[in-house]
């Protein structure tokens, strides 16, 4: 379990939390950019939700780069940004990624590492708001499986984390987010 | 019932009503423009007739900029403006956001922030005409159970709001509108 | 029934005549112009019949521009044109609209203000020639039953007209149409 | 009967034989062309088969136009050609409409006029050669029976041609071609 | 059967293989240039096995420009190719077109003309192999049906060659080809 | 069994392993670079889990062509980049192919051989890590049978390989490869 508290920070790698017919599973995001045009690519067997969630949270980073370490104007002219969730051949969709891919595209933006040992779930909205998500007891329980000992989740699932058993929840660190601004000042290394 | 009655104006987010099969709920747009080549987007899951809306409310807009205060003749073509509906998972469809999706673009075009302690519904037509819409008496009551205590409806839908019970109506200040001209004296803070 | 006769003439909006399970119905289309690139927006839920027919109605406005009081040569690069069918959630097909289309058309890029008074149905072909519909009973009938007191028709249709009821009629001016030089005589105010 | 064969000579309007359950009907096609960037449109509610068949015939009529009145290079660069069918709700389909496209084609871009007392059926290939079609026997009676005199057949039909009835055929003067050279001796006017 | 033989070699014309239900069918492709922007057009009602099948030919032909007698470098940007397959109505797929499709492509893009007393079938890759294909017996008896006496298959099919009839084989010159550069010896004349 | 192994290197071609009903069997990727304009075109009946695999690969090696023989900074502006999968009419999918591109691509780019005498399998993500995928012991028996004598498995499969039968496993030379760069030391010739 301490396999993951251990790894370094890394470049457009953040860990989401799913919820299958299985449990909660860790949901990896990966951001790249390379030169290019603009263009959004997003790759991982994606439902429509998922592809709206990730202009939601494209938009909500262009209409904020002001306030960040993204000074180039230019910036999302001149790079292609692609989004992959590994494992390629499984269906993935819903809008519970949006803070996950918010922070994987800032970081491969701005060169702002993103902790290894923190993962989160919370649907974002063009303004930055975070949205309460479902399956929040099963995948608090599927992070501390897989060695996860600090999650965000959003303040408007409060309540529901009090259904996260005991003998998960005393080993856990757990946020609640509002804004994504809540989110940023915990994901970014150093 | 006082909450959203305090909350300060904001840009480009405005409190639509919608209809579904448990009753009226509030359906908030929010709007944000970034540098761009005139791109509209649209997420929130929507359908086909909610989406021709909103290409109808962006042309009523681009032909009466002379009348506000949306001054650059190049706003359209340097701008990409994105309205999403959150939550993100939820189908949503139907003309009925026509005037709320109308002011979201003023808004943010124009810069003057919308209150948030109102809400409307109501088909827009190119001139900016407002249409007749369905579940009045639902989409009140709703807007009633949230804290809503002014809403704005279509001229045509005066006979429906007859229905609204009046333990309802007592604590509402009801508008209704002809044309988008009634909804922009309203809408505007300050 | 004097209502619809007092309206002044507008500019880009025009009485079609429609055919419903219901009986007859107005159908209007409204036009808009912007500044733009010379794309061609349709809504209000179009069917693909009806989609080709304002594509035929704008190839035959562009091909006889010379002949009218259109005199710019890039009117046509230089300006997007919206044409609308409230109430966008009604599903609308058929070849029947071509000439309320290209009156809406003309209208806009001429500047020239369309009668609010007369009602038409009619094929429109490139070539300008008007073509017979289905449904002319139901459709003088309904243009009848809103006020409407002058209607054009395909020159094909007259046949049909014989159909109209005595009580209708007696009250109707109606005119036959063999080419859209015919309906231009008559839409146009002043 | 002597309706069609009066009507004087016109510009991409050319005479076509169609096959449907009720026999042979006459099918006209019409083109216009406009300032444009070289793009065709097709509209009537067309199949595949036939929106390739217009495909082929441009390409054809592309390859040979140092054979013919059309001089300026750039003619398909600068121009959008527009093919349309009436009547728009019909659908149509098939590759035998392929010599009366590139006949409309070849009119509309040199000036020339077509015949209008001469209808025509036949497959079109990118090289010009006219391939045989079905309903031979339908469609020349169809073109008989609205007043055509005489029509042009693929030579690999001459087979087909002896079904025709004797009260017809005896009417008729009936050209059959192997190649679109020898259709463009017979169509075009003066 | 010596009808074909005698043709002449053509410009862009290449005898094909097919094989159908009522057996083996002769297939032509035409290929023509025309000036344009690089585009590949592909008609007579393909499947996505031989569009793709064209793809990798075209890509072949471009990777090799260099070893034949294309020599301008701006070939592929600056003309539209067309291939067609008559019959336009007939239904055509698979891959066994491939090397006559790319025979079609170098014909008309170094000018050299095409045997037409040859016919051919073989699956490409975008190495130039040439792979083998199903069908050979009743190909190569529908090739000698129609007078062919010379046909190219694939080096991987010579065991599939032993099951024609001695009746037809006796009068035909079979070659077998491992790459493309087999059959671009034999096909092109002169 | 030692045809494969005597093979000379090839650029672009590289030998991946599939898995289908019938067992393992080799799946060869074949690319080819041409002028052009950073387009990549995926032909040979591929699903889209396979086409996305194809996007990933392409992502990985343009964010680290710095760590490889690929200075030009144009080379992904200027060439466009066609992977083929023989055999075209049969349809592949499954993201196992990932290193496979991945080695592909870097061959054509760097003009670097690849060795035919080996294959491999394994998911490839944007960040250059394998991972695991299915069918690992036949895969195995299927390169064994076609005489291959090496071959390189994602490290997350080395479990799954303790189920090769001694028979094949004994001849093979097996490599278990975390990341791309493990695959890269063994597949490029010289
Ligand atoms: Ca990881
Ligand atoms: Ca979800
Ligand atoms: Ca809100
Ligand atoms: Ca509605
Ligand atoms: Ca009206
Ligand atoms: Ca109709
Ligand atoms: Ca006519
Ligand atoms: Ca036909
Ligand atoms: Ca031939
Ligand atoms: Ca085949
Ligand atoms: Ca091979
Ligand atoms: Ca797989």
């Amino acid at each position: 379990p301490e396999k993951l508290r251990e790894k370094a920070p890394k470049l457009g790698v953040v860990n989401g939390l799913a919820w299958t017919a299985v449990g909660g599973v860790s949901l990896e995001v990966q951001g790249v950019s390379t030169p290019g045009k603009g263009k959004l690519s997003l790759t991982g067997t994606l439902g429509n939700v998922m592809k709206e969630s990730a202009a939601v949270a494209l938009t909500y980073v262009k209409a904020t780069t002001a306030e960040r370490g993204i000074e180039d104007e230019k910036v999302f002219e001149n790079k292609d940004i692609h989004l992959h969730f590994p494992e390629g051949a499984t269906p993935k969709d819903g809008p519970s990624a949006g803070i996950t891919i918010t922070t994987a595209i800032i970081s491969i933006l701005s060169g702002k590492e993103v902790r290894q040992d923190i993962a989160m779930t919370g649907e974002i909205t063009i303004r930055g708001e975070v949205l309460p998500v479902g399956g929040i007891k099963e995948k608090v329980i599927g992070a501390h499986r897989v060695g996860i000992r600090e999650v965000i989740l959003p303040a408007d699932n409060e309540a529901d984390a009090a259904d996260i058993p005991k003998e998960v929840s005393k080993d856990m660190k757990i946020h609640f987010a509002k804004s994504y601004e809540d989110v940023e000042k915990l994901v970014f290394a150093g």
